[in-house]
């Protein structure tokens, strides 16, 4: 055992983890800023660097959730259940490797035209990340806070639902249009990824909602 | 604690989890019902009332699910496991996602015909949440219905084998028809999800079979 | 508690995890040689065989996983905590299915081409596959071994970020081709396939490194 372990067992609650989940939570919001401007952008060079910079919060994402899982091991008593803070950091990753793996696909793609679908997605995106930024740094005092990380929890919900409608439209567009099967092919594909971005997004609304069940 | 917490610490076990789980089985089996329904029908307007439908149960799978972990929160003496009473309610949670993800794309690509493959596959899948509920109801009693159980568990697996058959012969007499690419891109997907339904199926057998090994 | 479960339980640490471990190590390791000698081979007959023998150790690969699980299920003292144990296990088995998905693609599309980018990718996973293998055989004697596991960890990575630029070339490559769209979709999912099998098995060796953190 090391000695940082056998400090964190002394203290009574180890705090070292909220702001380790705050600064994933800010690498989150970050790339979801990021895709908003990638999705505006038309200068094909601004693109190509957007899609770096994305490359790059998702590598730091990989790095603070690292760290987070390797406190988890060293520590004693923590905030939540380890389970919890796990579930949290690990739907927060997935939701940054969706964002970077839907900007690679516009890189990789590069499609002609980008629908208005494709900005509207990012735009519900960038909203539902701020409501997780908030949920999260409210956390450290969920006895307090209980009712505004629900609230935070129903509106990425909400915006999940908003995606939805927008995938939907956007996908029936593509397909009612008179473009070609690989330009159709590549937007279909780029649509999809941004789904599934919502999709996980609400996958950590979910998370949050299980910790105010549990902890609150 | 809650009340009901402290009661179900003193119950030797706590025996809501079958009601539950049966309830989600039951969900599971009439998405899979409307779901072959919706791919024999050939009204527009059936369809879309089919695909709302089983939007319905997916939204009933999704709050029983939530029910679930609630009192797998809520309750000290578990029937089994609390990670096998949740990988159980998870993977027919997911199976119910699946089967709707497979609807809402016949609605969302409206392809103009639908090829045998889909209303096969879907029957298949019916097949085997029978299979699933009968496997679940005997739950209760696992010492006495061990190998009922068992023969439900391998003919979800013989079922997921035939679903892989009807999955191929499809995607190869797609490719060898002279149909667009754009309806091809639709069949192919609807296709697949059909088969990913059946994939997801077949782990809730193969939580099934853990279960027995530890239990019976 | 069966007497094997006694056994172990008295002995101060199981070992036979270890051979099972390295078991599922070795049908990964040759599923990826099978996929390497499928991309290479023109002959149609000859990748019908290949497709049925990597569809063999899928199968080894599932009945080796299942072995273990029922191990963790009747075994107090483990090497490391199940969690790690089930996870390495559950990783190469999901290495072995994308394996066989991607080979299975192959059969089921008959694609005319295969584009160089499939077999610089499936030379990459076999390389990949190689550490894995040296690595868990090295998880017997961790203390002694840990800076060779950590080598094998980093190279893996590596390999994973040599396949994603393979990927990204194979894919651009595609979309410049004047293939028709429907051997173009065909491609792409196949080079997808192998870009999945890559990070699948990239996920291995984050579980190595897991692993080196909590036990050297």
């Amino acid at each position: 055992m090391k000695l940082n372990s056998i400090l964190s067992f002394l203290s009574p609650k180890d705090v070292r983890f909220f702001p380790l989940l705050n600064e994933t939570a800010t690498v989150l919001d970050q790339a979801a800023l990021l895709l908003t401007e990638l999705f505006s952008s038309n200068d094909k060079e601004r693109r190509k660097e957007l899609c770096k910079l994305i490359k790059e919060e998702e590598v730091k994402g990989d790095k603070v959730t690292g760290r987070i899982f390797k406190a988890l091991n060293e520590t004693f008593i923590t905030p939540f259940d380890r389970e919890d803070i796990s579930a949290l950091a690990d739907q927060m990753d997935d939701s940054i490797d969706a964002i970077n793996r839907s900007a690679q696909k516009v890189l990789l793609y590069f499609p002609e035209i980008l629908p208005d679908s494709t900005l509207q997605l990012a735009e519900i995106i960038k909203k539902a990340t701020v409501e997780i930024q908030l949920a999260v740094a409210e956390l450290t005092n969920l006895k307090k806070t209980d009712q505004q990380v629900k609230n935070h929890a129903k509106e990425i919900k909400r915006l999940e639902e908003a995606a939805d409608v927008v995938y939907e439209k956007g996908i029936t567009t593509l397909f009612k249009s008179d473009l070609s099967p690989i330009e159709l092919i590549k937007l279909k594909e780029i649509i999809q990824e941004l789904e599934k971005s919502a999709n996980k997004i609400n996958n950590v609304g979910k998370v949050l909602k299980t910790i105010i069940v549990k902890y609150a």
